[in-house]
């Protein structure tokens, strides 16, 4: 009989929730709005569990994975999610209650990680950190074959290393010169309205940027190659503190390719301890999927 | 019967061996002179321990945890260490001929961590991270209660975080800023050399700072602070990227006191993401005993 479990990866404004056999196959996947509410969301996360699982009699489901935009205790308990409003919840619990199944919860960012770690680009490795480069700068750090999600669940938070002190560069976080401010999507339009014609365009995104790179624009390689470096710098800093084999990147802004890549590579090999930089770098392969995997993998991943 | 093991902390210098029972109690230590050879090396270590158990008949030894100054793989092999001359040995192994036990291998820095975490000011922690500060900075991260040494060993590499980067600031690694560059006794000794009358003073030591800060001089004050400051920066970095409980400061700089921990203090607070904050730093409480105590801890603490 074949083992199977369930991915959930809930997000700020869809849930992806999968079904994934222990040899990695995807074998269903459903897409649907996030519901803000903790109890109508955890419902209808398991009425479409149970939907799909009837479509595979005789399957043994060993349980769920559930990625969370917060900050995750015990595998077990979320301290907050903001972009969901929730305060502190006991999602293991929940959802034990409603599904009568295994569940382990973890940090969307960190779950993706260990999706990339078993089923992508992280296949075969057990010390890896992953980089997701969007709107924010999120992280996922595998020690050993296991996220670190440290004390308070807040372990993994590439984004929030300080940097770059600048009076001008005020994070979300309330603090200066996190990596994010200057490596995010974001970063990279602010560095690019620095210069015509970008300085000019309303609504510009990140995608603006690359195709004017693309095109041969030197002022938006610079903004890319400007953010690539900053997170250069911060894979340094991560691989003495951490000595992992690899760095991923994905996310949005991965898009962008070896005009990505490149500065970040050189501006790691740059500063990093010699002893530590002996590392791959790569970029994730599991899109959206990751999340999904990274449950599973919660189960599967040994 | 009472159970113990045996703590051997091998250092460029001399070797400290201590036998310590499963309570946290060093009932006998040693310390020697360390050959440099390594057979030499383990020779020695075992004649030591052979002769310290006969003064405790009845008793069941679990083993010997051994640290050693260089980068662990698998609890087993050392990488290299420069301060000995050696390069890859089979510590584990050469040792579990000689000495018929059990015996797990850490790099001395993490295997001090360990020791405070199990009997001394990390006691009940298990998220932690320890910085010696002393001819340079040295560092021992543990999650969840283990060693993170990371894909090669190098994991806990503090003292080589690429902080500030500065082309007069080039470190032993090669690399330019490291933060043992600015918070080391060295660093603070050039800190201070900037001004009269320590211009003047040959054989400078940090000792002779710290004297003049506690005799009302400014400048010694600002040496030792500039350490502070860039260490409470790096504190910063890593609590995001670990989440710790607590941080510990030991070595010999560190008893400059709340001199140098103020500004510790001060500089993580401006810099650290709020949700990462929740961290106390204290003083390292075993001195030269926390790598003995750190090679019981890897079979005591749990």
């Amino acid at each position: 009989m074949s083992e199977v479990c369930f991915g959930v990866d809930v997000g700020g404004t869809t849930v992806k929730l999968g079904l994934v056999d222990s040899e990695g196959n995807l074998l269903e996947k459903r897409e649907f709005a996030s519901p803000k509410d903790p109890n109508a969301m955890f419902d209808v996360i398991v009425s479409h569990m149970d939907q799909v699982i009837v479509h595979y009699p005789g399957i043994r489901c060993m349980g769920a994975g559930v990625g969370v935009p917060g900050p995750v205790i015990d595998e077990a308990m979320v301290r907050s999610c903001s972009n969901l409003g929730w305060g502190r919840v006991m999602v293991a619990e929940e959802l034990t209650k409603r599904a009568h199944m295994n569940i382990k919860v973890a940090n969307d960012a960190n779950m993706a990680a260990m999706g990339e770690m078993w089923m992508g680009a992280g296949k075969g490795c057990r010390n890896l950190v992953m980089l997701t480069v969007g709107t924010g700068v999120g992280g996922g750090i595998i020690v050993d074959g296991k996220i670190l999600a440290g004390a308070l669940g807040g372990g993994g938070e590439i984004g929030h290393i300080p940097l770059h002190y600048h009076p001008d560069w005020q994070c979300n976080c309330g603090k200066y010169g996190c990596l994010e401010v200057t490596a995010s999507a974001s970063g990279i339009i602010r560095a690019a309205k620095q210069y015509h014609p970008f300085s000019e365009m309303q609504d510009l995104g990140a995608k603006e940027v690359f195709e004017a790179m693309y095109a041969g624009d030197q002022h938006a390689r610079e903004a890319v190659e400007n953010a690539g470096k900053a997170l250069g710098e911060a894979c340094a800093i991560l691989a003495c503190v951490l000595n992992p084999e690899m760095f991923l990147v994905g996310g949005g802004v991965s898009a962008a390719g070896r005009a990505l890549l490149d500065p970040i590579e050189q501006s790691f090999r740059e500063k990093c301890f010699p002893p530590c930089a002996n590392v791959r770098f790569a970029r994730a392969t599991l899109g959206n999927n990751a999340g999904i995997y990274g449950g599973a993998a919660l189960f599967f991943a040994h």
